[in-house]
């Protein structure tokens, strides 16, 4: 493989809610994403998920508290906890997840993505 | 678990080659290191890793060619490749790899560290 440049990725599109796949190791990917707006409350079983915020501020909701995450920060959600992510403003954000995770985890909505791009 | 800034992780430790868990998912974990000067060639059987960086220019070398990997970079040494980081000035860098990952891989050096500090 080679040398992966992160803003470099995040110049290649400008759709939102679309993850795209920047690499894969030890069965799990790393994935760009530009967001506006609000997400799907769901979660995922089996697997934790990165959020690393690149650009902007993510708010992650979960049921009983909202999570602020700032450019140079990230947080994991832990298996099994439903969240939604929430972007007032336009926010970049890099996702470190298993393979099997599924776009919007437990439920299919509109705005869920079957297979992401490799870019 | 909380939030978790970076640069702030970084600003806690100052010693060279010397891993410092900030996170832990999916059997996965995300370290932090400073590193300066040549590290060892060693190998990782079964053990992708990924190498990002945060601040200064990294260089692995490799039998057979040296990648360079810039601020806002990074790259995935494939498990069973025998690598050597090695930074002329101090860099920053953040990992990404299984639990399982020795930090030497296959060999032991006066460099080794058995078990990484969380942070």
């Amino acid at each position: 493989m080679s040398v992966i440049n992160i803003q470099e990725k995040f110049n290649l599109f400008s759709d939102y809610w679309s993850p795209k796949k920047i690499g894969e190791l030890n069965e799990q990917q790393i994935l760009l994403a530009k967001i506006k707006g609000e997400f799907v409350f769901h979660k995922h079983d089996n697997e934790d998920e990165l959020f690393m915020v690149q650009k902007g501020v993510l708010e992650i909701h979960l049921r009983d508290k909202i999570i602020t995450i700032n450019e140079g920060e990230f947080y994991i959600v832990p298996k099994g906890v439903e969240h939604k992510p929430v972007a007032k403003e336009e926010v970049f954000i890099l996702l470190f997840e298993p393979l099997t995770t599924k776009h919007t985890g437990d439920i299919v909505a509109n705005i869920t993505v079957e297979a992401y791009e490799s870019i």
